[in-house]
């Protein structure tokens, strides 16, 4: 090839330092890699009960119609949305998972001069999505290993565009209640856009979740983005979406790829919204789930942060890369941390009961080897 | 809602001026708005054969994984790729559909100051993804309704950073030779990167297909773009792909979503990308139906543009308008081109005989009426 074309020269100054996301391995892939099988992954905080049956019908019946496009507008899904969340479909957009919509929010409202707030410890696709647009990235230190809303509010400069708040935090499974999140809007000012980030809300138990929908007729400036990637059981078809105000929403559809959500994505988001039975057994599965990890950790004297989520993010020690090593090579993949700044601990996904129990065996062993 | 609010004030300059992408309607929308049914749709240059059924059996099977995310590497699909077109893997960037693809590239490689070359007539997301990102959009008027490539190399300034090139180009289906092509890409300086937009690639007859990524090695400025979405008929999964020089790959690969293609789209992209015959039959049905509307529009006396592609514009007169409402009513959906500066013309996807024998004979009615 000629050498005189560099690549690196013409694109996005910065991007070259970026990371792509390190995604958790394909079970196959690693089955491949280490020759074993019947591999647990409690790595990417899925949902262990699979897909609704109500989903699987759905899909299968709409695979015939996939040579035509999908519907750009997602006129069924969005209307059940509306219904289901008392918002209007013009204050919903649309994404290809969640990830789809916070990048959309960046690139919509967030310029080169701009500066974006997170939380250390937070989702790494929030940096991620600043840095692309090659604005800068505002880190403020976590407090007990979660938002530290005072110092987040402190940190607002006239140059904050966007901030971000995932709750429950992921991978810290760490939450902030309804009346700390208020406090925090009242003192934003309207040009500083709060992405409040809810992929785990399905699992906060009902009466400790914020009515975050409600609160967008009184702060314009907040998005409130969902996904049904976790409770709904959809990682795999990518969906997600965000409500807003309207005019909000309409800047942001005036940037989004007419079918970024495809037609299966649609059809399943829409098949799995409607089945209540199945999202009731996941948070069940998970609730209990979470009893099983907690009760283990306490057998075994190990801390843990309190999780909100379906994970619980375990302090190992600063042998977590080596018993995330013997784990792997015990058939059991979970997630190590150390990207998030958290080298001591490791992120479990929850399974089912004997995935969790496989989980326990195998570390339990580690610890005592 | 507080009046101090003002979205658009917040948002990427320009951004409020972008028109959406204005997609075809689903046929069951059009249904209920006109209370028919049967609706011929040959308005998106979608396969009319519809899902190979080694397709349809590869999604079905893989339905109940979904809970899992998908491959973030594509591992398989790129091997598969790599393999078919003989190139490296990591000359490979997978995108939801190719107009992920597209504004990768224009994402990655563009910055506000640039300038972007695309000819009139061509593709309406080129003006988008440039739009989007603040970039200058240059539009460089067609000759004989396709690409003048000397007025585009002319068009080249020290701040052009990109020109995009449909090949065949939709909506006219005009046609680049390979002589024309590489003449043209012998004067381009490598700082600013070709893009090759092969979306109808399959239907061009094998000679006078361009061997597009074998000149990959020639020209590290060149990115061939193509898609599942048309030949291979996975409109609605959105599975598309860029081949390019792999440090080209590797930046686009830093802010591509890592989940963009969704596990059932990485899946139906394998399983018809080895399904020959499904494509074979997919290319003959479309010779035929072309050689049915080219014989209608000679019989009627109407002039069209010879098309490369899975579609035939038609020049109809200034009442095109007003036709495409009558087809409509008729209950066959064209695509009106007065967006792409063609008043004059409808476009019409080839459908299997009887979908253009349908048109042909609402189209001839209401000539003659």
């Amino acid at each position: 090839m000629t050498t005189t074309f560099k690549a690196a020269e013409l694109a996005l100054p910065g991007i070259t330092s970026l990371q792509p996301y390190q995604a958790g391995k394909p079970i196959e892939e690693l089955e491949r890699e280490l020759g074993i099988k019947n591999i647990v992954k409690l790595a990417s905080n899925e949902n262990p009960l699979g897909v609704s049956p109500a989903v699987q019908v759905a899909l299968t019946t709409a695979v015939k119609g996939l040579a035509r496009y999908p519907d750009a507008n997602g006129f069924y899904l969005k209307d059940a949305l509306a219904t289901k969340f008392s918002v209007d479909a013009s204050q919903i957009t649309l994404g290809n998972g969640s990830n789809d919509v916070l990048e959309l929010l960046a690139r919509t409202f967030v310029q080169p001069e701009h500066e974006v707030i997170f939380s250390q410890h937070a989702f790494v696709v929030y940096p991620l999505v600043t840095k692309a647009i090659g604005a800068t990235p505002v880190q403020v230190p976590a407090k007990d290993y979660g938002h530290d809303l005072d110092a987040m509010a402190a940190a607002v400069t006239s140059k904050t565009r966007m901030i971000f708040i995932a709750n429950p935090n992921n991978p810290t499974g760490t939450f902030l209640t309804k009346q700390q999140l208020q406090a925090f809007l009242d003192k934003i000012p309207t040009h500083v856009l709060v992405v409040l980030d809810e992929a785990y809300y399905e699992y906060v138990p009902e009466h400790e979740r914020a009515p975050s929908m409600q609160w967008l007729d009184r702060y314009p400036n907040l998005v409130v983005s969902r996904t049904f990637s976790k409770a709904y059981g959809l990682a795999g078809l990518r969906a997600g979406f965000a409500v807003s105000h309207p005019d909000v929403a309409d800047l942001m559809n005036r940037i989004r790829q007419p079918f970024n959500m495809n037609q299966l994505a649609l059809t399943a988001a829409l098949a799995a919204l409607l089945d209540e039975k199945f999202l009731a057994d996941s948070i069940a599965v998970n609730s209990r789930g979470m009893r099983q990890l907690i009760d283990f950790c306490d057998a075994q004297g190990l801390n843990y942060i309190p999780s909100h989520g379906n994970f619980l993010t375990i302090e190992v020690g600063p042998q977590a890369g080596k018993y995330y090593q013997q784990l792997l090579e015990a058939g059991v993949i979970v997630r190590p941390v150390a990207g998030y700044e958290l080298p001591n601990h490791l992120r479990v996904s929850i399974g089912l009961a004997d995935e969790n129990d496989a989980f326990c065996a195998a570390m339990e062993r580690i610890l005592s080897s």
